[in-house]
């Protein structure tokens, strides 16, 4: 994939839980960044934002950042509904006027707006809407039915809950052992960074579940171990149905559940509690069962705005709590999610009340 | 809503099983079929197919329909994923030269097919694809959070499984007993038959449950009661995200649970069995529960390939299964079923063991 010299749209929102589009491509192509623009946060650097990442300012305007010379803006925030607030739109003709690519992860496609297009066009800039479909999308084959890979599915609690991040870290600690693994992008970050796969939330719910079928199947390509990073949450007003979809489409071999804590009820949701997670182990492994059954085979707990003893505490109450592994991949490594999501017993770990947290 | 002059297009699948769409227009406009397509059962009439609906003829070809004069081309068939068949072009073309409009129900969209929109716009009749979403849709506006209707969903083990008669079924009871009462449409059958709604699993995947609210919404319109028509079912292999989101969208106060006995499997899915109805029942209140909880209040059975001895035994033991209300709305009546939308006990019947069809 080729470098580029990445400006991100985030304005009003960046953080890891207003802009995880922007937070996710600062921690795995930081080396890119040369500027943040939210006004609210202007005058900081990125790291000292975020307390990790690159020590390129975040600014106010458009116009600061393009001093820094960016070759691509990169909308940088995933609003609920995805789309794009009026008050972008200048700064995206101004970015285009520069010379700057523009990718979107916005449902409303910036290819389709005659304004944005007849600027690019102009001034021979590219316009990238990650989360347009393929046109010939379908319901599933029946190669479901029979991966070759191994196929794990990422599923959470929530929206925001580390889905992503967790693929991308089972992928690259499942390469460090040698196993030919992968992961399959399903969101607009995640297909930034993967530079390929397919938006199912964006997909006409009918091919939901061969949009899923369809992404592992080009993704494997000989791989031994197939990562799917999973969307939504079974618990989730709006979105649950493309979580649903996915988790049929799919067919996992197991999945592995993604959690905020201490987070008690759906993201924007507060009448809508989530359940213990035991309780969601339960609700995700009946679901599959459906169709077919899987099993969740560990826990990912995304715990950056905890202290480290919180964070550890957290840690071992999900273990105890499930009798499954459980780790926050980022903080703590990966590696105690490997072995359960290749399918080798756990040992004790998987008797509750006497699990240690090993992170 | 104008009457038509209608020829129904199933070639290859007239029968309830085949063609739903072809079969639900019998059922319900009956009076304006003057043809059906369908050369593998040419020579009969649609009564002598379906046992109900008009001595109109089944013919093999569109030149032997047009000439009974229809007005209208409906694609009258649903097949898995929608798409069109590359052998039906040549008549849609057919029926367009003279003079008729067409109506289709299909995924790909014929008014965006250039053939057969520059047809059309030659000879100045209408082409209508149901299932085009409207353009504006989004998530859930919260409206559906504090519903001023009492709204019914109605679910189902499978696809065709009679959702959508029983919407039409349970409207028209209680509007027979004065209770200002409507139905939903939410597939392309009932968009054509009702004059409006929107095709679900048509919309972004995103959408569904924003696309379930809007319905509600419009649907209502001082009505103390809304039906909303179901689609799929949960354990879809294909289709449960549609159905997953159009649960937790429409926000029931009860659902009515939908089946064809004896049907063990899901419909072209020979490896994915239907749990025992009070299973189901379970699977559908809990998928509710996540967001918000919703009781089924009542079964439906679709025993039309049944005899009536079998189908009367196929009721009585629905309803001793799961102690709930239990009829086939078109055979037997949909009377056991309006009490218990309505939320109204329903006395000894709900005590499972004990109960007997009243059907």
């Amino acid at each position: 994939m080729n470098q580029r010299r990445l400006v991100l749209l985030a304005e009003g929102s960046f953080s890891p839980e207003g802009a995880k589009t922007a937070v996710c491509v600062v921690r795995y192509r930081s080396e890119e960044v040369v500027a943040v623009i939210d006004s609210t946060r202007a005058g900081k650097t990125v790291a000292g934002v975020l307390g990790f990442g690159p020590s390129a300012p975040v600014v106010a305007t458009m116009t600061e950042a393009l001093r820094l010379r960016p070759d691509t803006l990169l909308i940088g925030i995933a609003p609920m509904g995805g789309r794009l607030p009026d008050a972008w739109r200048a700064m995206i003709l101004e970015a285009i006027a520069s010379g700057c690519d523009v990718v979107s992860g916005l449902h409303t496609f910036l290819s389709d707006d005659a304004a944005i297009a007849a600027a690019a066009s102009a001034k021979g800039v590219r316009i990238e809407d990650l989360r347009r479909p393929p046109p010939d999308l379908s319901i599933p084959t029946g190669a479901n039915k029979r991966w070759k890979p191994r196929v794990v599915l990422t599923v959470g609690t929530d929206c925001n809950a580390g889905k992503m991040t967790t693929s991308v870290e089972i992928a690259n600690g499942l390469l460090r052992r040698g196993v030919r693994a992968t992961w399959a992008a399903t969101g607009q970050t995640g297909i930034f960074l993967r530079g390929k796969g397919i938006a199912v939330d964006r997909v006409v719910s009918d091919f939901v579940a061969g949009a899923a079928e369809r992404l592992i199947l080009e993704a494997s390509d000989g791989a031994g171990v197939v990562i799917v990073e999973g969307q939504g949450s079974l618990q989730h007003p709006a979105y649950s149905g493309v979580t649903l979809g996915l988790l049929h489409g799919s067919l996992p071999h197991a999945m592995v559940l993604c959690h905020k804590p201490p987070r008690k009820t759906i993201r924007n949701y507060p009448e809508v509690p989530l359940p213990p997670l035991p309780r969601v182990v339960e609700i995700y492994e009946r679901a599959a069962a459906w169709v077919r059954p899987a099993k969740v085979a560990a826990l990912s707990l995304a715990t950056y705005d905890l202290s480290d003893k919180e964070a550890r505490a957290a840690v071992a109450r999900a273990r105890r709590d499930t009798g499954l592994p459980a780790t926050d991949p980022v903080r703590f490594g990966v590696e105690p999610i490997l072995d359960a999501v290749l399918g080798k017993p756990a040992g004790r770990a998987r008797t509750p009340g006497r699990a240690r947290a090993r992170a």
